[in-house]
Parts: C-alpha cells; structure tokens; sequence
C-alpha cells in the first residue's frame, strides 16, 4: 500500500488514485519509460478512454505520481533551510529524506532511482531548483567538490536501502539510515533527535 | 566512452560493439524497459535487421551489455572472500566495487538503479548468488539486520555517485567514494591500502 493511498479519506480509492497506484507498481517494475497508458489501463482492466478521462499523456500521470513526495520533500527542504548551522541543517535534512524513504519507499525510489524519471525532472525548472538545494544541504558539511560527492553517496545510500518489501519497523529501519548517513557526512549525532 | 568501448582492440569498433554502446546509451537515458531495438536502430541509423543479425531479443542485448560487468564484479568479489578476516574482506569488496563505479559508471548504473534490469537479474539464478555474495562481504561487519541495510547504503551510495558526466580525476573520486563507505560501515581505515 503506498503512502498516496494511505492520504485518501474515502473507503474506496476514486478512479484517479488508483491509476497513481497501479501507476507507481508498473514503474517500479518496468521504469517510467517502460510503462504505457496501455500497461496501466491492463493492469486495472480499464479501457485506454477511461484513463485519457484523467491524464492525456504518461508525463500528466507521471506529474501526477510525483507532486506529492516532491510536496513533502520542498516541505523538508523548507524547513532544514531554517535551522541555524550547516551541521544543524544536514541533520535536519538528512531525518526528512529518511523518514519519506521510509515512509514512502516505492514514490522515493521512482523519484531517486528512474533513470528516465530522472530526464523528466530535469526538464522541469522548479524541481531542479528544489533538488539542488536538498543536495547542497548536505554538501555545505564539507565545502569543496568532497562534499557535493558525499551529499550524493547518502542520498542514494539512503533511497537505495528503503525496500517496499521490507519486514522491518519502520522507526528501526529510520535510525538506521539516518545513522549510517551521519556516518557517511561524519556528523556527530545530536544530543537532542528531532 | 565506456569501458567496454575502450577494451576493443580494433581501431573502430564493430557493429556488435557499436550497438552495445548505443544500447548503454539508451538504457541510462530511457531505462532499459524504455528502450526498444527499433530506438537502437534509429540511434544508429541501422536497419532492424542488422541488429536481429546480432541481437534476437532485447534481453539478449542486455545480457550482452551486463556480462562484462558482471564478469569484473565476480571477479572482485572472488578476490575479496580470499582475504583473511571480516574487515579485510569488507574493505576490498568495497575498494573493488568503487573501482567499478568509477570506470564504468553508465555499466554500474545501468546494473544497480535500473529497476528494469533489476527484474532481469533476479530471474538469473547464477547473477543472484552472486549479488548475495557482494553484499554479505559488507554485511558481515555489523551481523544482524542493520549490517544489510549499511551494506545496501554503501552499494546504492557509491553506485549513485558514479556519475558518467562528471569533471573529477578517478582516483580522487575513488578515494571520496572508498572513503564514504568506510565511514558508513565503520570500517577503520587500514595502514596499507590495496
């Protein structure tokens, strides 16, 4: 169950929501570049009309399956920017990102680890904004080209290790990532966990 | 360039050659579930039939295009259960790995975050094993379910961070990555490095 389903108040997920989810399994098995309206519309053994009421193309859908986890993530952004010291913002930082791979592993996967998601979010100006400054929160810990490399190594330590088909508990496996990305950074862990 | 095109001897590469490279291309920029033979056709200017004359089957090309790195992957993992302790063992699975990243980053990307070809792989009993293999040698340092996870981090970290397109010198990008890993797994540095 993903994390977009969980959020709907209604008993039944509407005919929207469950394109997102149907959509969100297809492109973890096959990429968003591998899956087609046709796919989605199998998978839920809906016609091709019936999904062209909702997203005329893929990009509309795929738009549609990562507006939320980009929401939460420019959330998480926003509010390790206000923190007051690099050290103080990179923890800050480095909870958020754990705590949605946790939370949401299969939408961070899409989001981190498609490589034809990737050229998608690169063509869109707000989200390369927002993703340069969640890279540059971690890498401020050690100016230069060294930490721009670490930034990077935790972040996909992080959405790499965040299994959908995990059996652990959550705030274990939480820890976990946020202390093996301290480690990585060689943040010292805070008295005080937020 | 990738490092299968620099292993070719001959002064311009084949065709099988060409298409490999042209399919590497395509896997990083579309995933490999988004990329069809009639793309690698087009890439190239060439015919569908002359890839049917080397390629019968999409999966056929990616295996193709994995064996190399699958085959130096094996071969660093043979290397790192020969040595002597758990730390040892870790450490050159770990500075082998980074090696790989670093010289063929389109080939390690296209192995380790392409869900499509992650798919592939698991259906390969003999790849499998030898996956399992990799990330025991990492996990061993910390036994229980938290050396996985740190394991899983360090693989997707260093994968992640090998970036085709990147400015820096190899063996300061190996000694950063290397570096990252061993912190993350709390690996001490040794006094002698392979």
């Amino acid at each position: 169950m993903s994390a977009v389903a969980v959020a709907t108040t209604s008993p039944a997920p509407d005919t929207r929501q469950r394109l997102i989810d149907a959509a969100i399994t297809l492109f973890i098995r096959h990429s968003f570049a591998g899956t087609s309206l046709q796919m989605i519309a199998d998978e839920l053994g809906f016609t091709k009309a019936a999904i062209y009421h909702h997203f005329r193309t893929r990009e509309q859908l795929l738009t549609a399956v990562l507006e939320p986890i980009i929401d939460r993530l420019t959330a998480v952004v926003d509010d390790a920017e206000r923190q007051r010291g690099v050290h103080a913002r990179a923890d800050r930082m480095l909870n958020g990102y754990a705590r949605l791979a946790v939370e949401s592993p299969m939408l961070i996967s899409v989001l981190a680890s498609d490589p034809s998601v990737h050229t998608v979010l690169k063509s869109n100006r707000e989200w390369t904004q927002m993703i340069s400054r969640q890279m540059t929160l971690l890498a401020d810990v050690h100016p230069g080209p060294g930490g721009f490399i670490r930034a990077q190594f935790v972040f996909a330590g992080i959405a790499g290790s965040a299994d959908p088909k995990r059996n652990a508990d959550d705030d274990w496996l939480h820890r976990e990532l946020v202390d093996a990305g301290r480690r990585a950074l060689g943040l010292r862990t805070p008295r005080r966990t937020s």
